[in-house]
């Protein structure tokens, strides 16, 4: 089996665990964040500045290469490593959120999901046969299950959508082909325990190689959030990774991770970058503030990125101000190195059993506004 | 002296010379294509990419830099070089060129020239001491004097023009106090050989360490172009470089290497990979053609550069088709490194005595019109 958990250590004090995920294209050591590359680039760096930047895995996603530039032409070109040139493992998304979130005019039936494209309008329909057919085509070393994402209030809707979703898990699992890649089930049930529970229930029986925990991070609160994880954590299968499913700021990798997540994905950093946001541990800043206009300090004197070891806030700021893609690319880089770093030191405090402490020093300094200078 | 200029081959067939020019920030080998970096960026890329470029010269544009950031920031940083983290060559425009093409009611006297900033409408004015007190705020080792730029075929305007512009020369000269950059003149007179001729006369007088020449590629025709360069030919100083402001598409750089150009910059390979344009040795390729929606082939079989040894046409139109900003770095990337490759071997071929050849095996090949596949 190219895939495979193994389980390192776990923290004294809480449901922190260090492993590494073996995939057929490298290791993962975890708990990991994965940058988003949704249309096959993680928005504005090469692939060489990602493996600087030490990433151990990206996401691609099925939705948005399915209809550009189709899921055909990249298999043509080998799959997805080969047509953007990462060769370290990706995640491929199944489109579940996607369809729900951006597209208008869906229609869910229990066959499938009936949509019109964000880009053209043109319509379209997946099926988990056919999600999981495309993911096959475009070659990710983890991909997704075929889910019904729930505005997560709602108990009624839950209920329904749920029941569906998991019928979906069962025909992706029977659809699903390739030895090569491992195809994660998603728990779902919104903000509610008895759902989570019996979702979590009902998919660990079918024995998926991973777990995603879908559907959190869409308008609940952080409580809620922190509540669903602590009701799955004793029900998920411990030799199994867990993937908390688009949540990775900095506050929430450790809350996350302290309550058992070893797998996260954000768009956070690269979204925050290109309107001028940069990560400090002191909270956010934005570059365009007039008080760094002149300002000859790095975002943060002690990183060593590459826009920190080169480049002012003074500069950076002008940069931003020109409307410079260069901007864009130096808040970037600085941002995904910073939760990268996070996630590094993370896992170290993990084996050194120190998490606690660090998880503490850092949400200390840490203002989840920009209250710095 | 801290600049110089060292002639080190003439060709015995044209007007081509190599050599090099000294400066306080490392030697320029000439012919020398100089990236445009307006705004203090070269714009996408890094000051490490223009290193692995070979990139040995930029500009960058004392009009924009003095409205924003401000010539007196960029001064209190210890210039441009440090403000913008590039350690090689630089030089500045004096913003004669953008006054007479950016900008909105402006006023020419003989003192100076009011004119409103095109970012904010705000008023301004320029004369050639200030503008020479701000180019030694910028630090650059190469700068220029502060000229009137007329439209090329107007007479009676390039007559007036051309002697204020002689006259501000002069200013210049007596302005200018740093004795580690260079202050080049600028010769115009439009498309008239006998202005041409006289403005030469008259700069070439002031002894200036370098030539520019200014006002061309500004709508005239190549065969004026051509007539204009052949005029000045014997006229301008042996031991003195010369530039060809503006100038600098694949053709005119053999042309006007030909006719003893030692220098050129243009925003061209830039601006047009920013449309999602790209050369090659048989012309320019546009990535959004449909033509190349499933091309495992690079922009160059044969090319170094970093977008040619990773990426195919069909990931590169994917990109430019799903609005990417990695798209405009790649296509940036590819683009500067032919120009700046050309500009390579036309030295080489200086030195070997095969210039006549080179050209005209590029150019026999080379269609100005995208007309390959």
């Amino acid at each position: 089996m190219p895939f495979s958990f193994e389980l390192i250590a776990e923290d004294q004090h809480s449901q922190a665990r260090a492993g590494i995920i073996h995939t057929p294209h490298g290791d993962i050591p975890t708990p990991v964040f994965a940058p988003v590359g949704t249309q096959a680039t993680v928005k504005t760096l090469t692939p060489a500045e990602l493996h600087d930047l030490g990433a151990s895995l990206i996401l691609g996603n099925t939705y948005h290469l399915y209809l550009r530039p189709g899921a055909d032409l990249i298999a043509d070109f080998g799959g997805l490593h080969q047509f953007m040139q990462w060769d370290g493992p990706i995640l491929t998304d199944s489109g579940g959120f996607q369809i729900f979130s951006l597209t208008s005019l869906r229609e869910v039936d229990e066959e499938g999901v009936t949509f019109r494209s964000h880009i053209d309008g043109s319509s379209h329909r997946f099926t988990p046969e056919n999600v999981i057919a495309a993911q096959e085509k475009l070659g990710a070393d983890i991909i997704m299950a075929f889910d019904e994402c729930s505005p997560p209030e709602d108990y009624e809707y839950n209920v329904t959508a749920l029941a569906r979703t998991h019928r979906w898990a069962e025909r992706c699992l029977a659809a699903h082909r390739r030895s090569d890649q491992a195809l994660y089930g998603i728990v779902q049930g919104g903000v509610f325990a008895d759902l989570r529970a019996q979702s979590a229930e009902f998919l660990t029986a079918l024995d998926f190689p991973g777990y995603a925990i879908g559907g959190l991070s869409v308008g609940e609160t952080k409580a809620q959030m922190h509540a669903m994880l602590e009701v799955l954590h004793p029900l998920l299968p411990r030799h199994k990774p867990r993937y908390l499913m688009g949540v990775g700021s900095p506050e929430d990798l450790f809350e996350c991770v302290g309550r058992g997540i070893d797998q996260f994905d954000c768009v956070l950093p690269t979204r925050i970058a290109r309107n001028g946001a940069v990560f400090t541990a002191q909270g956010r800043l934005n570059l365009r503030n007039a008080r760094f206009a002149a300002d000859k300090n790095p975002i943060e004197p002690d990183c060593r990125c590459y826009t920190c070891r080169h480049f002012s806030l003074a500069y950076l700021r002008h940069l931003v101000i020109a409307k410079e893609t260069l901007a864009l690319r130096l808040a970037t880089l600085h941002n995904l190195h910073f939760i990268l770093e996070i996630m590094r030191r993370i896992r170290q405090s993990i084996l050194d059993g120190t998490f606690a402490a660090y998880k503490s020093a850092f949400l200390t300094t840490y203002k989840t506004v920009d209250s710095r200078r």
